[in-house]
């Protein structure tokens, strides 16, 4: 059965924005991965959606918890929850040919934790199974959850306030379906700010970010969404956890960090406390330029390592920095004066970077972007001025707009990251970007895999790939492909499979590599301590037992 | 039956030293809380150790494991490896009358992870406990085991070295009886430093630190130790989990914070990879006086929240401000002098701070302390140069060694601590202090209850309580009654139970006050999994099931 749902679904944007390309960028990208023919999706229709395997009873019974105007049973809501955001989904959307076992039978809307803990308990005596759903933007199939089974979606647009803020302890409290934009406009009206930015963030719930550890463009300066999580509440199906008091304690194993990163696999979280910052009131961006991207990486770990790291650290290896110049830098007279000031100070054909320091006064970030310098200065960068930094500001969010644009072009275009200690970080990105070439190249031509830095720590750093080829007969299969000899790649190199994309289906095959096979059968053994009956978001995180 | 362990075992140092009190000292504490009769400690002898619990196969079947030479029977040894360094522990050893079922059967030195996997599973077969001991430092009863049935004490001494150090990464991989002098030393001589420094320090192994969450007097600016693990090896009876793979990772909860805390109860920490950091070479370290508490605690809050934190950062109440000022501040015409500098600075009667910076510049030391000043200017500071800082330093880790001077003079002395949020942490400190002075009047005169901030965050901050009074014919009854008044009041003001001394068996009863029932259910259940024969530390962290 084909479900017809073209654009309307798979599209990024709120609403989705055209995003257009340069005349520079349509030159770069068919000197680097050629023309290939368009692919539009497939023209939006209402399509054949499955019957729902919910039964009347069922689905009144749901009502009878929630409302019955906060059951949907429609094809659109339905579909609109079928998928996340990874190229595998979009080009399955775009197809019309999404797995119609993954279409959920009813988008559930919960007002409570109250109504949270009931629709647990019918699901778990009636039968059905329960997938979280937060800003649908998964990127490694955590929210396309196929199956024989009835499933339902539960959706947070009614648990989606602020509950508290405590401005003495800097901490707000809020419902899991609030999303970036809409919390940033309630804590700034008070001076305050959150500071979680991922490129997801139009979309994405705060209860979703907890899930799956993310982490944004700030998190050096700012701590990933792991690190700002005081206290949760959490629904299982075997009870309530209130987990988190006072800042920090040893009593224990800290079980937060069990439901952290559980991918409503062990639970729902209904409620989080997290650490909030006075809004900066002194921002300063800036580009720098390293000769090579060895310098640049020993740079930033000098700066992670002698306590002198800015809020947003940022470092594009040869391929990415020459798509970017290529594509958004400097074109004509003032291109070729640009290339002169490259070559003077002998940083042509390196790699860019982007620091950005945030605060409270003039003075300390000029302290703190002063012993930046002083620590970067062994490694030759140039600066680059101001005004590459706030670009990067301006554009910090259009990668998955220049997606949809690249995949109406024939292409495919798709991230992957990880993360490794310094003294592993060189051979990481050398096997990942040897593994996607060999594995999507084509006719003899190689598709163009470039990376950045985009987080930074004391032992290591994350590694963000980005790579585009021409669409292959059957895309899914061509990505699938590459995408394992990528995993395979870096689990073998030491890195870890996920720097900020979580498990969901698509690592799962990979996490005995990360934490060993006692690990996987521990995390089993939880899941059976908190959702005997596999309830929630089953086959997410924890791969399938061995037959 | 008797257990006379006298001075042998319930001294601090290695080896002990004596420390005098000053005539201020005697004067201020006699004042302050009288002159009880001494109490010395029984005198040393061989005393009535009970016979060994194990089978002369057992004994036999361990050596096989761990070698003849490893598995230790004799009196000295067993009583060592009794008790740790609570007042309770101390008391008893003391007084000469420790539980003897606490008494470990013997003490068994492995020295490989192969060696403590044999030594668990003959555990499991045989029937006996296992107490995983490290420095043997816990002050919650995290050593102190008793039961009826066999157990032994698993001493770390041959299991104690450096296996790698990457100065690329920063990180060094350790054994888990390593102790910070031994780690110190070795990192030192390349350069670097590891910056975990309790008051403990003397004794505690690296293991013990991990394995109960501990903090340091320089965790503001280094991290707790829970906070630089990157990497572990812990051996369960159900397998080995080797956990960490690069700086971060959002591969699914993170496990390691199951281990971390779980203070032996859940395996054996066998490997510890933690971060380490480049030795300083700039220190500056400061005595400061705020005109009052609250104004204290706000300045503290305000350098956490404007991110303009000094690496040590120690904020003492009037109480103990007072006793420090009496007891080693300067006399005489010297201090004549400092009183009117006090008076003239408008914080004369109000507390005592000590801050410090660790940096590799001169110049962003001293842009951090200048941003420090500026954000506690608005709070009345009065700077009490560098000597008061330095003096600090040298004194750091005297505590332990006057708590002995203490007790020989008839007194209990003992600390706990917590953790609370900015906004609750003086309703926190007052309940606290409340409930101890009640319980420990005696004869119309109240203890000396005194307490300070050690560990600054963002959302708030720890207290540490010290109260001094005289002995009761009964001590330990005396101190059961009042820490039960103290843990009562904490968890009724929303503070947790621990902000870095563990659970053990003293805090156990609080712990569903931390994270609920549900959330001790759920510990069990772990426990189960990773330890179905209930093998490791018995009554330690989870408290017995309710009948």
């Amino acid at each position: 059965m084909a479900l017809v749902t073209g654009t309307r679904f798979a599209r990024w944007g709120t609403p989705p924005r055209p995003v257009g390309l340069s005349e520079a960028a349509e030159q770069f990208l068919a000197d680097a991965v050629g023309s290939p023919p368009p692919r539009p999706p497939v023209p939006v229709g209402d399509g054949a959606v499955p019957d729902s395997r919910l039964t009347a009873a069922q689905q009144d019974a749901l009502a009878g918890i929630v409302g019955a105007d906060a059951v949907a049973t429609g094809p659109a809501e339905r579909l609109g929850h079928a998928a996340g955001c990874s190229l595998t989904d979009y080009l399955h959307l775009r197809q019309g040919d999404l797995d119609p076992r993954a279409v959920p039978d009813a988008v559930v809307r919960p007002a409570s934790s109250e109504q949270v803990r009931d629709v647990l308990a019918l699901a778990a005596t009636a039968g059905f199974a329960v997938v979280p759903f937060g800003g649908g933007t998964s990127v490694v199939g955590g929210v396309t959850v196929p199956g024989d089974g009835a499933r339902i979606a539960l959706a947070f647009d009614r648990m989606a306030d602020v509950l508290d803020v405590d401005e003495d302890s800097m901490t707000v409290t809020v419902q899991p379906g609030i999303t970036g934009p809409v919390l940033e406009r309630i804590l700034q009206a008070r001076g305050l700010t959150w500071g979680h930015l991922p490129q997801s963030w139009e979309r994405a719930t705060i209860g979703g970010y907890v899930a799956t550890r993310s982490a944004g463009q700030s998190s050096t300066g700012y701590g990933r969404s792991d690190e700002m999580v005081e206290a949760l509440r959490i629904v299982t199906p075997v009870g309530d956890l209130v987990l988190g008091r006072g800042p920090r304690t040893a009593a224990g194993p800290d079980l937060r960090q069990l439901f952290i990163g559980s991918e409503g696999a062990f639970g729902v979280i209904t409620e989080v406390t997290m650490r909030v910052r006075h809004l900066p009131t002194v921002m300063r961006y800036e580009g720098v330029m390293f000769p090579s991207y060895e310098a640049g990486v020993a740079a930033f770990r000098d700066l992670a390592q002698y306590r002198a790291t800015a809020d947003v650290m940022r470092l594009s290896d040869v391929p990415e920095s020459t798509a970017t110049l290529a594509m958004s830098g400097p074109q004509g007279r003032i291109g070729d004066v640009f290339e002169r000031y490259l070559s003077l100070r002998n940083v042509a054909g390196g790699c860019l970077a982007i620091l950005g320091w945030e605060g409270y006064s003039r003075r300390l970030v000029s302290a703190r972007r002063a012993a930046a310098w002083s620590v970067m200065r062994d490694h030759k960068p140039a600066t680059l001025g101001a005004s590459v930094g706030n670009s990067w500001r301006r554009h910090r969010y259009d990668g998955p707009y220049l997606r949809d644009v690249l995949l109406d072009r024939g292409f495919i275009v798709e991230t992957l990251e990880t993360a490794g200690h310094w003294s592993d970080l060189h051979r990481v990105r050398d096997a990942v970007a040897a593994a996607l070439t060999a594995t999507l190249r084509h006719d003899g031509r190689d598709p163009y895999v470039m990376s950045h830095i985009s987080h930074v720590y004391e032992t290591g750093a994350s590694l963000y790939f980005t790579v585009i080829a021409p669409a292959a007969v059957d895309p899914v299969a061509q990505w699938a492909g590459a995408k394992a000899a990528a995993m395979a790649a870096l689990t073998a190199s030491g890195a870890t499979i996920t720097h900020h994309h979580a498990v969901g289906r698509d690592h799962a095959p990979w996490l005995a590599a990360e934490i060993g096979s006692t690990g996987v059968a521990l995390l089993r053994g939880i899941k059976g301590l908190v959702d005997p009956d596999d309830v929630l978001n089953p086959g997410v995180l924890v791969p399938p037992e061995p037959a």
